[in-house]
């Protein structure tokens, strides 16, 4: 009986050959694509997490000018970092895809050539989504992981005293988002344009801190640490004070003639950059290391008990910090061109 | 400290006070809307089962003609029909919303009241989600479910001589949808539309059929019978002969002015009926009620050995039965206006 009937047969039967979705021996995910749902079996002592992050044209992306395996590669790694955020790790997803017909060959096959490697990469095999047609290309992505029982690291847990760490440098993703802007043709191993098209969810700084009850809270830096440390500030009822001088902005190498008050401007508002952001009680600020698997970590100020967010300027000023961060309400891709408003 | 400051905090506050992400006291939601991610205490002993679906204006609803409230039942209620044909019960749903500015107000308060209601009923409260600005109505909905270990609803479970069942009656759907296009004004509680409009996973079946063993395989009746009984087949590595008198066709209350004919074609080929098919060892069928909770289940054939669709017409003279039902990547809602083609 010929089964191939169907375009959406068709490319859900393409999308399972991918080798995204080829779990290893082990794998949670007991039945993957091809049935009503995916049957995914939870570990004893564990919570399970849950996370969608919509990823779409127009928004997010520039159907004609980003690579189609960077699509791959971001849609899946930005997703995940919702789960290092919580302190766990990946387990499985799903992706439901709108495609037009005309990407449904080429740009496919590199689309999920990219999205075998990040599924692969961070050992979360696609158990299954959801396919239709449509214009523009539109993904929504969930993604399943795994904690230990009541070792989630939540937005809500940072008390008055605490010490506000960031990891990485911050900016990066942004300042590469503005050379992806300014130039005609991407070179796919351009160094600034990395943070951006291949950005790395800190699954194994998450686990870290989790397992070793290190932090207080944590957030994912996806939106500007403006406007994330608002969002954890928010959670926990506290405020915070950080410390312009003390903010880990782009590389050199990256922001060649960039000044260093927009460096900061970038670290403070840029999205996308996928850091954690995580709160450690000052008793045990001496345990955690300058960096973690070559990543610095960065001490960069303090949670008060007043709830506002405040900035001490290198100037040693102190002025109110505002989020600048990025709003899908505000603004949407490609007409945000400055960074303030994005 | 005011969080009031973007219209996405907003959106996700008044999506969070809508009351749909409720959940009781024993739910399996321990961590809500607010965080980076939702938290899913699993039950021993079972498996967790997961399911997403798009919900897009044009290709599955028209944004202006289409009930708000509708749609806010509609979303979660056939993602989690995916729950059902697997034998599950539905836990938690995550909600990617994107909305036009222009929709954020009466629109969305009764959208998020039909999905309240359904959340409700369904016993399946919202855990969380994500939600972007879009000039179209886009939904994604992911729904989280859980079945004893090891028993799953397969599709690919059907062996020859097992006999084929339905619930309920088969084309109302798509008789509801044919009066919905015909009517300018939508009532409400128009009975023709309600299938249409507000459909009904068949959950305590799905259960019932899992708990007692009865079924050898299921899939849920979302693209048309001719369509989802190929998916059935071809997964099972069988064919099936189906009886045309004994498909039972829509009510003749819903069916003023369609002819029999007519009717069996909705029956077979008419899409959104979220009713279960699902297959029986012919020892076991003496256990199977006449009806389930007031809905109807009803044998209509039986599996092949031969690797083909056959349906035995009324006249006795057996063709092969092509799938006629919805495909996304051939038709899009405003332009399928034939039954044939959807």
């Amino acid at each position: 009986m010929d089964t191939r009937n169907t375009p959406e047969n068709d490319l859900i039967r393409r999308i399972r050959s991918s080798g995204a979705g080829n779990p290893r021996r082990d794998s949670a995910v007991q039945l993957g694509i091809g049935d009503d749902a995916a049957l995914f079996s939870p570990r004893r002592g564990y919570e399970t997490i849950l996370t969608c992050d919509w990823f779409l044209e127009g928004t997010h992306f520039l159907r004609d000018k980003h690579p189609a395996d960077s699509l791959g590669w971001k849609c899946l790694a930005r997703a995940v970092s919702d789960i290092a955020a919580m302190g766990g790790e990946p387990r499985c997803f799903l992706l439901s895809l709108a495609l037009p017909e005309t990407h449904a060959g080429r740009w496919l096959d590199e689309f999920l050539s990219g999205l075998r490697r990040v599924a692969r990469k961070f050992e979360c095999p696609l158990a299954g989504g959801d396919t239709t047609r449509r214009d523009e290309i539109l993904m929504n992505v969930t993604v399943v992981g795994e904690v230990r029982s009541s070792r989630a690291l939540l937005r809500s847990g940072a008390r008055p005293g605490d010490i506000i760490y960031v990891s990485g440098r911050l900016g990066e993703a942004e300042l590469g988002l503005q050379r992806f802007r300014s130039v005609r043709r991407i070179a796919k191993g351009d160094a600034r344009l990395r943070k951006h098209l291949y950005p790395e969810p800190r699954i194994g700084l998450g686990r870290w801190l989790s397992h070793y009850g290190m932090a207080t809270s944590m957030i994912d830096l996806s939106d500007g640490l403006s406007t994330d440390l608002l969002r954890l500030c928010a959670a926990s009822g506290v405020g915070a004070r950080l410390e312009a001088s003390r903010i880990p902005t782009a590389n050199k190498s990256q922001r060649i003639g960039v000044k260093n008050a927009d460096a900061l401007d970038l670290a403070l508002n840029g999205g996308d950059d996928y850091e954690l952001l995580f709160t450690v009680r000052p008793s045990k600020t001496k345990r955690v290391p300058r960096a973690f698997q070559g990543v610095p970590l960065t001490a960069i100020g303090e949670i008060t008990r007043d709830r506002k967010l405040k900035l001490v300027r290198v100037s040693g000023h102190e002025t109110n910090l505002l989020p600048g961060g990025w709003d899908p309400f505000k603004t949407a891709y490609p007409s945000a061109t400055s960074t303030a408003s994005r």
